[in-house]
């Protein structure tokens, strides 16, 4: 089976920054997963000590404290604080900019709203940056079924797609008097998706190898699938199954922004071997 | 000939009162035509001695001045508080509105855009009041060959249309970090124009009255073509012509923001008659 790898894949910069930072704290602890990769989380620990803990109040005193690339909630952070002056800060600079926005505009009567899964920790941490509560959204559906004001400011959870963002914002625009539109939405994930999205068109057969908890990998996996039918979601080789290549020629193959190259060199190998 | 005219349609706020000001101050004179609507203009002329001056040289000293709902340039409000103290401010609130929002968003460093005519008054006007040099965009392809900055206002000519206003505020989204969209699109055009639209839609043949200088009459007329192809725009019931009603059972008409109800009852009465 031949293989043809996306344009633009996998690591992004505030991926590829953290892991540094990471390796450079040996025993250091992350306060949740450091990026949305176990198999990588799991590298970190073998070979640096550096270890998850998903619960505050759990971290010992003056412990090496690593924030992982999503960013935390600002009250978790103050009470890190009280904790250690250790703290390694691995946000990635794409999400420190809308939790700063998020900040400044709520403190000046914005009504924010956020495009984003509510339930992420990016999102969660943007959010604890608002003054007020802020509307999350996942479409534009749940956007109508809210009460708006007359001044809106819109940002994205950094991992979404654009064309959703341009329908809540549209939809803003139409309805407020002033909707002030942060395009928060990161140059990786473009990049990430514009190249997906022209591989898929090419191939029989598409493999997007990334954290199945990972938004740009779902993303990446959605989007291929429009134009791919025959698309697959996997977190590593393991997954991989012979069937899904059967009377295929050519195999296009991307990854989300937090799977490091190691795991999707193997998943080449494996799919060429067939 | 039945005639079934728009659920809104003809004089908007801003014109109904700039006339009501007009009118209140005979011998006045309109810096311009205080509406665009040759025959409301000649009205208020023969009834009132309101009189146009499109040259501000030539306003006498203390005159009584109306300021036209499209607004002036600041320039030129300077140069008339410098002739005369008696100046009525007919400029519709809605006009009023884009003007500060471009003194206070350039001066802030947003780079301007403006969709609208560039040589349409109320955007001459408007466009006074930015600090820097605005970007005055009619369309997307304009918009698409200028060079932008990563911070950009959006405002639109009061009349335009919502859904091209939607395609440049999403252009720039997608190419700045920061897109402020000011909505200042007003309601009495989205009204008129979504009454003219449904209209449209059920009827054989469609009227549009309204002065051919009329930026709102313009968009009324191509909205109204785009779903019923025998539409036509006239200034008055002079311009009728009877052998477009020929073989047809039902008539839309509707009227710009500036035209008075006395020249749509006259066009109304004439295309029941056939």
């Amino acid at each position: 089976m031949r293989v043809k790898l996306a344009k633009n894949y996998g690591f992004c910069f505030g991926v590829r920054r953290a892991i540094k930072l990471a390796e450079s704290k040996s025993n250091g602890i992350t306060l949740g997963p450091l990026i949305h990769n176990a198999k990588e989380i799991n590298r970190l620990k073998e070979d640096f000590n550096v270890v998850v803990n998903e619960n505050i109040e759990e971290i010992p005193q003056n412990a090496e404290v690593i924030i992982r690339t999503h960013g935390i909630p600002k009250q978790d952070l103050q009470r890190l604080k009280e904790k250690t002056s250790k703290i390694t800060d691995a946000t990635c600079p794409f999400v420190t900019k809308p939790q700063a926005i998020c900040e400044k505009m709520s403190a000046q009567g914005y009504q924010i709203v956020i495009f984003g899964d509510i339930k992420h920790p990016e999102v969660k941490g943007v959010m604890s940056y608002c003054e007020n509560n802020p509307l999350v959204v996942e479409n534009l559906e749940a956007l109508k079924a809210l009460k708006l004001t007359e001044k809106v400011a819109l940002i994205s959870q950094t991992t979404k797609n654009i064309e959703l963002f341009l329908e809540i914002a549209n939809y803003l625009i139409r309805n407020c008097s002033e909707c002030r539109v942060f395009n928060t939405i990161c140059n990786a994930t473009f990049d990430n998706q514009d190249s997906a999205r022209n591989l898929a068109k090419e191939v029989d057969v598409m493999v997007i190898v990334g954290g199945k908890n990972s938004s740009n990998t779902k993303q990446l996996y959605n989007i291929s699938k429009e134009h791919c039918q025959d698309c697959y979601l996997i977190e590593d080789f393991s997954e991989l199954n012979a069937q899904w290549f059967k009377d295929k020629k050519l195999c296009g193959v991307s990854a989300g922004a937090s799977t490091p190259n190691w795991i999707i060199d193997k998943v080449v190998k494996t799919i060429e071997n067939y």
